[in-house]
């Protein structure tokens, strides 16, 4: 049994977290209603509207991200209203879920996993029915590495006048997402993925056109930790949050935003978009193939369907042994692909290293290929990278 | 400038530690002269010396390697006396300066950088030579990455009934070492290289013939830090040292010892061999060639000669820059080599991803070879290793 502590967390979250951050949340915790975290509660949300290129609120719970997706739903979502779910993949349909526990009608629009959202099929789907308020969407599959086309959906959801919310938990912190600029009118994340910390925060961004809706709701809000202005009440009067912080996540979190800053936020981007082309590449060189269309890999993961006859509890017990965690599939692809990370710390030498394992495990599980192609094919791509 | 957390420390020693040793040393220091402190003293020194299989003495200083040399020096040689120092490399020639340093007459056998220790010369040496008493080696050249045959040696220097003192400062913890059984008379080591501790810590076994020498001495020990008598007095009667001991870092080598225990000794040496095998196929499959003579290979440092035209200063610096710290040469092989670590909480991950990323500089500064070439060969071992 390989140790738990140094195997390399290629899984799509939870990643591997910088040392400053584990540091920082080892520091003994303060008085969570004081002036002193207030200051440090306030500076962390100032941190991430800085990486969201936005003024606009912020708002921070513990939970997960799944929590977050249901503030945006439980908040905006009237019963009875009509939503278009865009769904391709296991994380866009949670918001299918999370439209009927709260009353809402989903109006489905499926892609098979692997494709991308295709905006003119939403604008068909909203010019075809006016009664559609609100419209839903899962930035980075990480179901399927799939990047959804979020700039030239919201400018279709806006011609339209429906309500956008996106679900950015794999993409904010690794790739570009502006809120304001891609016209959304709310976004969720959580801290596990590219943000770089544990698990047990989330977020959620909320556009001036969200909070119209929220506070023409006929009915109130049905939920109560996650009541948003409540949450907004509460920072805006006190700089924290309603219910008690995880105040050492959020030391986390504002260690790890200033972990980005440092290294600059177009660095961060440019190297989750270079360990794409490299893995890509890497897996390609290997005849692999991966499950997402060519035109829209996401940045932050990448999802490689098995080769015929390897089966994913042997390939992936085989790399565990040797030090690798990699995610199977979900769905309707699970037990057909495999999904490997390039997020927060993940370097060069992860993905090189994470590919050569998989070359030999593969080899040992009798795939056909000639040996280290794909670690050639990286090694190519990295040759011609600038760093 | 590459994160200096997040680059990976491939010089051999100081390398990466394991995360719960830096938890053990962050927990809050007690007192030193207590009891609780002193059972973990006791408790350390027992798994040191059941990790050299011994029940003799080992004492532990704050210091580095170098202070356990002296140590070994200091207290066993008589001014005027002569030390047969064998010399093949940077590390092995550190004791013919201390032998100096303490009024010794050394009497050098060289040999080459990257030639190992003849035992036969040894022999002749010493059957040609009746004054010489104390004869020093370096069991793991880290200079050169050769691994001398201490066992060979220390057979014939009992013969001759001399006193052997043994720097395995690369090897414990790493590689076997039976200082008993191989009749070493001390045998010296540090904290920062295969047991897996930051820099701080030395410790010395001391077996009966040495404190033999040492009590019969006809003027005191030149020494009062590093007095072995004094030590092993304080030890015997408190179980800690006589002076301030380094609290976190006795911590932190406590943990480590029970990792080693946990991986299982000889499931550990293992896994260093396997590295190094894995690791000189890379590089061998790069067309590059090792300093070593192929039989006395190190399993835990391997030292490559530079191809011609490239420059020390352009390979480390591009490799830093790729998040991967390797060492140069020491010496007359200053600029002619570099050396990587396979040491403590070393992988087939970090072995490969080193390897891959070594091509790309090397391919980068011109080095004629085909790229991949020594990752594959280090797959086609990785494959056939049972692992």
């Amino acid at each position: 049994m390989y140790d738990e502590e140094l195997t390399n967390l290629m899984i799509p979250g939870p990643v591997p977290i910088h040392p400053r951050v584990y540091r920082a949340m080892s520091r003994v915790i303060f008085g969570h209603r004081t002036p002193e975290y207030q200051n440090l509660y306030k500076e962390t949300v100032s941190l991430l509207q800085r990486l969201l290129q936005t003024e606009q609120d912020v708002l921070v719970f513990a939970g997960s991200g799944t929590a977050a997706m249901e503030a945006a739903i439980a908040n905006t979502l009237e019963p009875g209203e009509r939503v278009l779910n865009l769904v391709n993949g296991n994380f866009s349909e949670r918001w299918t879920e999370l439209t009927t526990t709260f009353g809402g009608t989903p109006v489905i629009q499926e892609y098979s996993y692997g494709q991308a959202v295709d905006p003119e099929r939403v604008r068909e789907a909203l010019a075809s029915d006016a009664s559609i308020r609100i419209v839903t969407m899962c930035h980075n599959e990480t179901s399927t590495g799939v990047l959804n086309p979020a700039k030239e959906v919201g400018q279709i959801v806006r011609d339209y006048d429906r309500l956008f919310l996106v679900d950015g938990i794999t993409s904010v912190g690794g790739d570009y997402v502006f809120p304001d600029k891609w016209n959304f009118d709310m976004l969720v994340t959580g801290s596990q993925k590219c943000l770089g910390v544990p698990p047990g925060l989330c977020a959620i961004w909320v556009g001036s056109r969200a909070w119209q809706k929220i506070e023409k709701r006929k009915q109130p809000s049905p939920t109560f930790y996650l009541n948003l202005l409540k949450a907004k009440k509460r920072y805006d009067g006190f700089g924290d949050s309603p219910f008690t912080s995880a105040v050492s996540l959020m030391y986390g979190l504002h260690e790890s935003l200033k972990i980005m800053f440092e290294e600059g936020y177009e660095n961060r981007v440019e190297r989750h978009h270079r360990l794409g082309r490299i893995t890509r590449a890497g897996y390609l060189g290997s005849g692999l193939e991966l499950l997402a269309d060519p035109a829209h890999y996401s940045n932050t993961v990448t999802a490689v369907k098995y080769p015929s006859g390897i089966t994913d509890k042997e390939f992936r017990g085989q790399l565990q042994n040797l030090g690798i965690l990699v995610a199977g599939g979900q769905g309707p692809v699970k037990g057909k692909i495999w999904r490997t990370n390039h997020m927060n710390i993940c370097t060069e030498r992860d993905v090189l290293s994470t590919l050569a394992i998989i070359e030999v495990v593969l080899k040992r599980l009798g795939y056909e290929f000639p040996l280290g192609s794909g670690v050639l094919a990286a090694q190519e791509q990295l040759l011609k990278e600038k760093v």
